[in-house]
């Protein structure tokens, strides 16, 4: 991703949809055996009406979020072609794909050196060291960490994972989706977050296939698939969300732009609050900590954005945990004053 | 249980195993299709050698607990039999058990009052709320409350359910066992921690008769069963321990000692430090974030206090997650030190 390259972004000639079905089906046999394979749990009726609903718990996958599916499918798919340096790869994004590439490298022996910027949280740099990577610090921000790492990607032959817009880590992630369909017979509709639309793309492309829609769940803060429908064209977005750090992308990619406008796919929106609510929920209900843009799936629920049929098997993609849970038992003030507002909208007395 | 009294409790004359596999059979008819079937995943091999150990995570269960299971079975019986006046149900253990009771009661309209020790967490008060208990913060400790729970049990007529030292609850908690074999064919072993033996002495029952053994887990610091079976009969412990609020009795049921004698049953330890190991690994290699009760479990593997034989299929139970996962990212330090500590002593250099 260049930085202060042109706001628009036309779909690049030649190119309708670059991850099919076939990819996820070879990703599916490239990676059996290596990933976790997803836990589907039936979701509490008192958070969603309705006995249809599931939750697709990925955020158990190695390494804490979907990324280690198609970071083990780059990484082995690589190995095959015998295109892996000695040097392996490098990683700069600050999130969790950094995270899946270091693990999915670390199970072959290949080396990852991941950049983050020089005041990274101290959190970041531990957990990327716990599984096996060697971090470096450097650059003012994680922009400037982005450019060392080209640089050494350039000296070493390395391979720079993070610029990959990429088919193969793409389909990687779209082998969720025939595993939730295996857990849910009959599942009508999976929904999933969105931030530049690789998990998106890979899972409607199976999804397409199977004849199961796809409701895609963004912030308000971080549209970058809605913007680009209404746009007709992938184009920038602001990020401004409690979201962004894992779905804060500045563009959606162009195959999920094209996927969006071919399969049976909604593009909804959810609001901060209802995403804070929702992770709030998971952890009072199930106890489940998970990340913000996890929560986001659900939250399009919740608050109604997205409303299933009648009898409609749902099925809600919970993607990533790598998240800091200190905030999730510190809720009473929130909670006591949300009942106060539904008891004074209600007419009833609160018992608070 | 009253406080000052003896140190030593012979087993009442005729009583030898009051639970039977039989109770947990009826349990499991009567609470089917209310409580959460129990989800069981393979542990990370990092954690512990060997692909053939599980973890059941049974703190997803409604309540945040297994006790949700032996409360919905004493409600589901006393409705059966028409023993429920209408005021409910009393409770004031301040610990996961007032939370299943609460949870269980509400799904029948049923009435719970809980008792707390004024100077309880908001968070606990809460939490009870939330599963529909009406709270009470009365006495100065958690004892106090206990004396007021009963006086109120008087008046009013309600039943005091965290006096029961109960078969009903048992059982309901031994249900958990057919499910984990369900999920694991074949299973030799399964671990699950002890306090008063509520769980340990249900789950025995079943494992019993299925031809699987028991690992009953306790921290070092309240080691009820342990000290029973080296005693030959229930006797007082101290309760010192990070997991005394799941885990801390002060004595164990004579039917846990009973079942503790009578089939393959190993009684293991693990110190603090082993089990605040445990909870972290949980949440660093799976995104799990459980009690310290819970960990104690996973415990007794990673620490070496059980070494299952080649090849044993082993389940370890993740039975509550009613904690505070605020210290969870709070590790870096403490890590650090480990892997310092474990580079000292392999005579490898440390990369911190």
């Amino acid at each position: 991703m260049r930085r202060g390259a042109s706001a628009r972004h036309p779909v690049p000639a030649g190119v309708l949809l670059l991850i099919s079905y076939g990819d996820v089906k070879a990703a599916a046999d490239r990676i059996a055996g290596a990933v976790r394979p997803v836990t589907v749990v039936p979701l509490d009726p008192g958070l969603v009406d309705g006995p249809g609903v599931h939750a697709a718990l990925e955020f158990m996958q190695h390494s804490g979020s979907f990324k280690a599916r198609g970071a083990a499918n780059f990484v082995a798919a690589l190995l095959e072609a015998g295109r892996l340096p000695a040097t392996g790869l490098v990683v700069s994004t600050g999130r969790n794909a950094d995270l899946g590439f270091a693990w999915a490298a670390a199970r072959h022996g290949v080396p990852v050196t991941a950049f983050l910027a020089e005041n990274a949280p101290a959190a970041k740099a531990e957990r990327l060291r716990m599984f096996g990577a060697h971090v470096r610090l450097e650059g003012a921000d994680q922009a400037e960490a982005a450019e060392e790492a080209r640089r050494f990607a350039v000296r070493t032959e390395a391979i720079d994972a993070s610029t990959f817009d990429n088919v193969l880590t793409a389909a990687g992630a779209g082998t969720l989706l025939p595993e939730i369909i295996a857990a849910v017979p009959g599942l009508d509709t999976v929904v999933v977050a969105v931030g530049a639309g690789g998990l998106f793309s890979g899972v409607t492309a199976a999804a397409d296939h199977h004849g199961v829609r796809v409701v895609g769940v963004e912030p308000t803060g971080c549209q970058a698939l809605h913007a680009a429908l209404a746009a007709g064209e992938v184009v920038d977005v602001p990020v401004d969300s409690v979201a962004a750090d894992s779905l804060g992308a500045l563009r959606v990619s162009h195959d999920a732009l094209a996927w969006a406008r071919t399969a049976d796919v909604r593009s909804v929106l959810v609001d901060d609050d209802a995403i804070v609510d929702a992770r709030q929920q998971l952890w009072d209900r199930h106890r489940l900590a998970v990340e913000h843009g996890s929560a986001a799936t659900l939250a399009a629920l919740i608050s109604g954005a997205y409303v299933p049929g009648h009898g409609e098997r749902v099925a809600v993609v919970l993607c990533g945990a790598n998240t800091d849970p200190a905030d999730l038992n510190d809720h009473i003030a929130s909670s006591s004053a949300r009942r106060a507002r539904r008891s004074s909208a209600s007419g009833r007395s609160s018992s608070v």
